[in-house]
Order: C-alpha cells, then structure tokens, then sequence
C-alpha cells in the first residue's frame, strides 16, 4: 500500500499533472510566426468577427470541454476544496482524451455557491464547445445544471447525475435479458437520493419503468419528508415518476416483491435477509464507493441472480467512463445545444448492445471498458437519433 | 495575399486551434486507470487538501498560466470580443509554450465589466501558477491589474503594459551605448499613453531618466486635461515622474532638445523635420502596429542614429515575446507572488546582455526573437534578484 501511494504520487508528480497543454503549430522561423501570430493571427480573429460559429472550426473552442467543479463533493472524500479536486478533474480530463480524441480542461473554482458558479461558467462559454459539471454536491448540482440548460448556448452534462444513469440503464437492459423480465413489468428500489440516484430515477421513468420506489438516509420516501428538504424528490414525487409511503418503514419491508435494487448510498446497507424477500431472480447494482451496498459473493450467497458494482475486481464494473467519452464526442460532432433524454437513452441502447447475446452472461453484462469501439458506437448513436428528429 | 490568407486559415482549422490538451499518462491496463483515477486518485487529492502547495506538483497549477482577456482591445483590431480574440489568446499560448517550456490555457471572458472579470479571475485561481492579462483596453487593465495584484495569491502580469515596458527598456539600455549617452542625462518623449505608454513611463522613472514628456491625441500632456480623463497619468504627474506642460503645443515643438522618441501610438505621426528639433544622435522606437510613428528609411533620412519597430521587416524588432517566456518562466520557478519593478528591470538587463558590445550596431541593439538562450537569461536573473532580496 505505502508502494502504491508512492507509485501514485510519483505518476502525479513526474509531468506536474496529468495533462500538457501543448503548441500544435510550428514556430521556428519568421513565417512560422506571421501565420500562427501578428500579423496572419488577425485574419483568422476577422472570420470569427464576421461569423461567431468559426470559433469551431479556428480554435481550440471546437474540439475542447470545460470539467467544472466546485469541489464540494470528490468522489467519496466529500468537501475537499477545489485545489485538492484537480487530480480528479485532470483524471476524468485525462480519460475523455484518451479515449475520445477530443481534449478538456479541469477548471476548479474557488467559489460554492451556486449563483457565483452559474455567472462564471456563462462568462466562460466563449471558449469552450460543452461544460460537464464534476463532483458538485446534490442538491446544487441539479440547480446549477437546469439553470446553465437555460441560459447557455452550449451542452451541459452532469456526468455524476446522467452518466451514471445511462450506464445503470445500460446494465439494467443486459440484466433483463438474462432474467427475461419486460422493463414494463419489473419493480425497482433506488437508495440514496442525490445526484446520481434522482436522474436513475427519471431515466428508469422514461425507458417504461412504472413502479420506482426510493430510500435514502431518511428511510422510504413519504411525500411529507420530501416536500421539506429536497425539491428533486418532490418534483419526482409530484410528476408521479417516484412511488411514496404514507408512513415510513424500514428497507427489508421496501424489498418485499422487488425485481432491482440499484443502490447510489452506503456501504453495507443490503443484508441478505433483505435480498431473500425480494422477486425471483434479484438484480442487484451496488454502486457505493468504494464499498458497495452489498459485496458481491454476499450478495451470490443471498441468491442474487446478477449483481454489478462500480469496482474493477468484480465482474460487472458499472462505470460512467463507459458513457462520457462517447456522448461527448457525439455532441461535439453534431454541435446540439441540449443533451436531452433520446440522446441519454439512445446512448445507453448503444452500450447494451456492445455486448452481444451470445456473449452475455451473469458476470458479463457491459462491454469492457477499454474497449474503444464503446465510443464510437455511442457517437454513431447519437448522430442517428438527431437524424431522427 | 490571397495565398497567404488561405494558409493561414489552414493552419487554424487543421488541428482545430494551435494548443492540443493531452493526457500524459498511460491509460491501457486497469492498472493505469487504478493511478490515474479512482481510487489512486484520492492519494493526491489527501495530499493536497492537507498541504494546498502541494497543488503545484501534483497538478498541473504547477505549470499552467491563464491568459486572459475581455476581447476589448485585440492586437490593432480593437474591441473584436471574446469569441474573435481567441486565435490571438491561443498565439500567444503557442508560443509560451514553445519558448519556455511552460504551459498556457486562453480564456476570453464573455464581459467587458472590470468587476466581472475580476472576480472570475478570482475564482479561477485555484488552476493556475499565474494569469497573464492581454488585450485588455485601458484604463480597465491597469484597474485590473492593480486590484488582482492585491487579492489574489498568484502573481498577474499584463503584457501589454509591462512585457512593452521591460522590452523597450532592454532596447534602450543598449541604444545609449551604441549613443555613449548616460541613462541620468537624457530626455525622452512618449507619445501614446495607453496601457504600454504609462508603463514604459514608470520603468524608465524606475531605471533612472529624470525627463520624461507624454503626448497623444490630446496632445502634449497638461494636469488639467490628464486629471480630467486618465487617472493613470494624473497618478504619474502627481508623483512628479512625468512632465506637464501649462498650455499644450504641438508635437515638433515637444520633441526640440529630446534623445528619445518612444511611440506606443499611431502610424506616420512622427516627421522628419520634428526629427531634426531633437538632440544629436536621435533614438527613435516607434512601435505603432503595424504601421509604425515613421518607417525606418524615413527615420535614417531624417537624421535618426538608431531605430527601432515592432516590426519583423526591418532591423531591431521591438517585440514583447523577447520578455514574457522568460518572466513567466522565472515567476514560476520561484513562485514568487508579485512581480515588482526590480524584476521588471532585471529581466531588460538580461535581454540587454544578450547582445555582446562587440556584436552590438544600430542596426543590432536586441537579440533575435528566436534565441531561446533569452528564456535562460532572463530566469537566471529573475532567480539572482530574488537572492539579493
């Protein structure tokens, strides 16, 4: 472990960071330097002038996203403070690259509060084809993004909330396969009711799921509780999307003749006495980090029929970097202002299907991570939905 | 033209820009994305949370400088905006890079209000090492300028003013040499008293010439008009570091008895018979772009012993990227936090130095641009000054 932290550090230290921001242009003569600078610069900053669209097509904008946090919620170290988000940010700017081709910038900002980081991100537009929110603590996060879907004329994704949700929903379409259950017909218990756990829901609504139930710190959701501290759950509630109790009860009794539990929450939550109430041939995608609801032989033994976590030493690993790369690099291809639910879905169809049926089994229902033709499928997705519209 | 126009479309649109962000790590095995990202990725983020220095070797703050503008005053294009600005941002960007090494992300800011860019430049700095400010028009940067100086912790540097400054400054060290005048003993005029023009007022103050006299549109600079509309120069007149006149006179009349002309203004303002008023062994730098005060043939007719443009077609080339690679580098080595007149003048001397007495003509006072031994030069000097202190 002390070897890995220094191994880690090191990997860190060695370029200052994981990214490197570089010339792509020749400057070694005086001509080189009239036509990336004075005086050929200006020809360019005049095309742009005259047509504001050029800025994609002349520079950087065109191809570069912005992955902004404000630090309040890394991973599942919580409320660390912008300086200390940057290795994330720089990772999942990293990622994109590595496997998109198209490049971000990690922007932290020393600021919480929401209207400060909605005003900074719209005077950063200019330079940037789509902004991915990162790491920004529920419920502020959903404010933020609804806001910035209004007033800004690029893309914005929360990937904590929307990748998350499409790739579950990619898990989820395999899983039913194998289960042979319709998406009309199944029961779902979503715990933890944040970011990520609100935009399943709605997800899970829109594909056709009709019973989704919720639990989270408070217990089962009452439409009481909900009204008071989380307008994202009220909402849910009120658009019939999220099942409520009248009184609350406890997590066992939730499960009673349930298909799916897909857990957002904490550690350890899901006992195998729960497991045992739930329908025949329990779907389980135990996605806290980095101790699931539930660890998987547990879960086995408990008579769960599939269970995906987020980690990358069980089978099944259900992780956004199988979403972002793709969906970005379809948006920047097709240059859409609004990342909407045709798109999400389509896109989670997309990596379903890279699993084919003949290869689909319990501890296989999402293509490898790695595996590059992820994103390209996603892309060609996407494209074809908006050919649709 | 045309010609020239097209290639240099091409070269902007080939790699959508003139930066690419790339990840510098290996991201094939799980292994990798296990250092990379989660959960290695944790290590540093405790690291720096614990320590927030630590940022500048674990991320890319360490070597990063945001180069900022409002698009209000884009090379001799003027207020372009931001979109339009960027191919001169990402200019600039390139060549940071491809001089010193270090690294540069453009942002061009989507407001023209001082208060607005401050505080987004504030919340940005989590990200950078340093903000160099560019095109920005004045008075707003100088305003700017001043008030990041005092709230931010990372260093700022505008260009536009101080790059100008130290550059012409370096150019002058080595024009009275060639003259065999003292520094103490000359007259100098400076015509233009925008950003560049106030700011070469202070540093030749700083280095020691006791008379220096402005003019621009107006004409020759008097308290009353200056206190009326630029509070930068009503500052340097109240300080007693630039000259005022009681009733304005023209140009020809200002430049009777002088050695210097320094133009930061506009094209063909200065004549030959104004010329023939000044001292013996004229030094003329008329940096107006592209179109400088007086051409160089013009100049030498006229009289003049040493000229000197912005321009990369004649002799002597006065131009800022001989100044800001090195700085930034220097600034960066030595984190220091602000960048004071001692490092200004340090860094012309280093440029100065650059070209040996036997070496030096009227026709060779600065080194070529392309000499990437100035980045070297001038960081040892910024690193020899910050010793002494």
């Amino acid at each position: 472990m002390a070897d890995f932290k220094e191994k880690v550090l090191n990997l860190h230290k060695k370029n200052t960071g994981k990214l490197d921001i570089l010339s792509n242009v020749p400057l070694v003569t005086q001509n080189d330097l009239s036509m990336a600078y004075t005086p050929g610069v200006a020809l360019p900053c005049l095309e742009i002038q005259k047509d504001i669209t050029k800025a994609y097509d002349y520079t950087i904008k065109g191809k570069t996203v912005a992955i902004v946090t404000d630090g309040s919620a890394v991973l599942g170290l919580g409320n660390i403070g912008p300086e200390a988000s940057l290795p994330v940010m720089e990772g999942k700017s990293a990622l994109l690259n590595h496997f998109s081709g198209i490049q971000a910038f990690p922007i932290a900002l020393k600021t919480q509060d929401p209207e400060k980081i909605i005003e900074t991100i719209k005077l950063l537009e200019p330079n940037f084809s789509a902004i991915m929110l990162e790491d920004i603590s529920a419920p502020n996060c959903v404010y933020i993004e609804s806001r910035l879907q209004k007033e800004l004329d690029i893309p914005v994704f929360h990937d904590d909330q929307h990748g998350t949700a499409i790739v579950v929903l990619a898990a989820l379409i395999n899983a039913l396969k194998i289960v042979d259950k319709r998406i009309e017909d199944i029961k779902v218990v979503v715990t933890g009711l944040g970011a990520a756990g609100s935009a399943i829901i709605k997800l899970l609504h829109k594909l056709g799921v009709k019973e989704i139930y919720g639990y989270d710190l408070l217990g089962v959701v009452t439409k009481k509780k909900y009204s008071k501290y989380n307008f994202v759950i009220k909402q849910l509630i009120d658009d019939k999307i999220l099942k409520y109790a009248d009184e609350s009860y406890d997590l066992e009794t939730l499960l009673e003749n349930k298909d799916v539990f897909i857990g957002v929450s904490a550690k350890n939550i899901l006992k195998a006495h729960m497991i045992q109430k739930m329908n025949l041939d329990p779907i389980v995608f135990a996605m806290a980090n980095p101790d699931p609801e539930i660890l998987p032989d547990k879960a086995k033994e408990a008579g769960v029929r599939i269970i995906g976590t987020g980690r990358s030493d069980y089978p099944n690993q259900i992780n956004n970097v199988l979403v972002f790369p793709g969906l970005m690099k379809g948006v920047l291809k097709s240059r859409i202002k609004t990342i909407n639910d045709d798109i999400k879905i389509a896109s989670a169809k997309a990596i379903a299907k890279m699993v084919p049926l003949k290869e689909l089994s319990e501890e296989n229902i999402l293509p490898n991570i790695f595996n590059k033709d992820v994103v390209k499928e996603i892309e060609k997705a996407i494209l074809k939905t908006l050919k649709k519209d």
